[in-house]
């Protein structure tokens, strides 16, 4: 293979073959081919683009290069959730425990934080003693078990993928469809699943902000799955402003167990409730009607929560904290932030938020940085509330004075208060399944 | 620096700034930034062009990387020539000693056959002896003493010239206006020159082959040139047939010692003076007639081949050669090549003899292959001429059968015999100076 030979071709707007590609991933996961050709033919890609058939090459290298699960065995569907992130996203927490109390397999497979968006694994390990680290055999007798395990990206899974996030980390190649679209499903599609719903966030906390790229982005993973034998179907939901009050680690594991007591914030038991429709269809029920109704009645019953309790006490967790949320680590300064004018609320933006968890200490800005899981926001403000001057918006948690002041200042920065109407997004905004896009919002 | 960010602005279309521009070249050249990061820089400038602002700012982070000579205490002009690279292109071999014969001083750095073309170090290193890989030091000592040096690039200049140059070339980088500009002419200022004339080669033999971008490239270089104080003139001249008849490095020198002895092809001779009198301009001789008239006369009256002895002499060489050119090593084969139809040589193609000289052994396919200088071609066919079926159009010198029979098919695909008229460029078909293009041909 003369890798400068591949590079060119992309370069100059032509396709490299399907066997190219593996070819590629191949040689490039033993080791055999350097960096700096990869992220050339990365840069090409980014600006030349990716074929159908080339996206879809590129993904089967990339999950040729791990271990993959086989629940074939298993007697049940196996269904599991991906959202492109957000801020205040904490729906996996949720959503994992609930449909696996409705007797659906639920391997979920999830990441750190990245950018201005949490991570469901730094949400999870808040809860003290919960490890996320389990090999892919664990995961398998937990699954057996109880039917859900939450754990990170295995070293066993995609390393050709875990190699390639990295260096598009560092060369700009990071917003680029057919490479997001692959390297996510290179992950999913190992977990071997029987079906598969993505939650792709719209507008200006989402990491692709324009609508049509959304869509596209949507369609191009749901082609990648059902080409491969998942059904995959999105939806498309708002991320113009956090999800539910809680931002931070530690505060959004508190929201998602309120969620699954059935005392959450509306918007986010929409979602979950949403998502898990979706989920419960792919696993065979026919009627959405009776899905949502199987999903409120496993909150209602307690039997999600105690699903959530099984699950944190299989991965060495302290489930007490399902009953006890006091049990989560708590921040040292708490305070209040009131509304520095009266008027409508128009807009909550996310990424100053998302941002300044982050510079808390709740996210990283080095890879070797230790994340603090009591920083944070619970943010009571939404956009259309009608708002008096000195009413209360938001609570702010921090380990110190300097986080707080940080934290007034995004605050100020992330709500605008003013005349007029807000606008925001409908909370789901479409439904993107192999059939089309259909509008709900 | 925050790499990736200006990664990603190239990539979006964006401008670095002169300063990023020159502080990415000095961390590249400290080891302080890794090659798959400029790869995808590189790989995106070649996608998104570079400003004129930038390829001035590169190539001033490229020369500060390293070494300058300086020749101010030296009274007198320092010019010299550099071609973009063609096949039997052995023109600095007749053209250095010849100017310098005139008084003027010429530092002339060479490279190493690229390519299907030609490099004057392994010609020059044919002459037995010969040592081309003199410092900065050694060199500027030679030039005081005899007007003229023919080098390698030192390690000392625009090492990081050298960098970029090896990553280019593995990934797909090369053919690149802004790129290949700032590179040649960071090797070419780092001289300490106070003129330089450039030989861009037109046609399917050249590097770069449409006429456009060989004007662009011409325009870019003097443009640089320029603005740092190097008054620069390009000529564009024919490459879409060999120049001269030799092709092969030891046939090379010899028709270049032939040349300066008065006895070479006339399309070389041309070419020569051609550029000899740019450079005697460019070194002050007002007045071109004159100039030419001081470049025959170099020939016609044994100086300038004295100069090459001197050259040859003070480098290591054996200076017999040029009064003996049987002296340089010659090809255990030899046949003639017939024309194998009647009628109009309509082409000689540069392509595949150059590519046949490498595969012969007269070029590297590897960069730690060693050069077999005696094998190649001497072509007396010319686009034009009216020919007999079997009559004699080259001589073949090879090291073996295998050579021979690799030589014969190479020369079935370049020699193109048939009706109708042939159409060559004209020798030499423009001259751009900053003042614009001047079309000759």
């Amino acid at each position: 293979m003369f890798v400068p030979g591949l590079i060119e071709r992309k370069r100059d707007g032509g396709a490299l073959t399907p066997g190219e590609w593996r070819d590629l991933m191949k040689e490039y996961a033993a080791g055999r081919i350097p960096d700096y050709q990869i992220s050339a033919l990365l840069m090409a890609s980014f600006l030349r683009g990716l074929s159908r058939e080339e996206s879809a090459a590129l993904l089967d290298g990339m999950l040729a290069s791990g271990g993959r699960l086989d629940f074939g065995d298993l007697g049940k569907p196996v269904i599991d959730k991906h959202s492109t992130g957000g801020v205040g996203d904490k729906v996996s927490l949720v959503l994992a425990p609930l449909v696996a109390a409705c007797g659906v397999a639920v391997p979920m497979m999830s990441g750190r934080g990245l950018g201005h968006t949490g991570g469901t694994l730094d949400k999870l390990e808040s809860i003290p003693g919960f490890r996320t680290g389990l090999s892919l055999a664990e995961t398998r007798a937990q699954i057996q078990q109880i039917g859900c395990a939450m754990i990170g990206q295995t070293p066993e899974v995609a390393p050709v993928d875990k190699k390639l996030y990295a260096l598009r980390d560092v060369t700009a190649t990071v917003e680029c469809i057919p490479l997001i679209a692959a390297s996510i499903m290179s992950k999913k599609l190992a977990e071997g699943l029987t079906g598969l719903v993505l939650d792709v966030k719209l507008g200006s906390g989402a990491f692709i902000t324009e609508e049509e790229r959304s869509q596209e982005l949507a369609e191009t993973m749901i082609r990648l799955g059902e080409d491969r034998g998942c059904p995959t179907v999105a939806l498309l939901t708002a991320m113009d402003r956090p999800l539910g009050r809680a931002c931070g680690n530690a505060l959004e594991a508190e929201e998602a167990i309120m969620s699954l007591r059935g005392e959450g914030p509306e918007d986010l038991h929409d979602v979950t409730i949403a998502l898990g429709v979706e989920m419960l269809a792919l696993a065979g029920e026919k009627d959405r009607a009776r899905a949502k109704a199987r999903l409120e009645d496993a909150i209602a019953s307690g039997k999600a929560a105690e699903k959530f309790e099984q699950i944190i006490e299989a991965q060495g967790g302290n489930p007490a904290a399902v009953e006890d949320p006091a049990l989560l680590p708590q921040a040292s300064e708490v305070e209040v932030y009131y509304a520095r004018a009266a008027g409508t609320i128009l807009e909550v933006q996310p990424r100053p938020i998302g941002r300044a968890v982050v510079q808390m200490g709740g996210g990283r800005q080095k890879v070797e940085d230790v994340v603090d899981p009591t920083v944070g926001f619970v943010i009571t403000a939404r956009p259309g509330q009608q708002v008096h001057i000195s009413e209360p918006l938001a609570s702010i948690f921090a380990k110190d004075r300097a986080g707080i002041e940080l934290a007034r200042r995004a605050l100020d920065d992330a709500i605008r208060i003013g005349d007029g109407h807000a606008a925001p997004l409908p909370l789901v905004a479409a439904r993107v399944s192999a059939k089309g896009m259909e509008t709900l919002g």
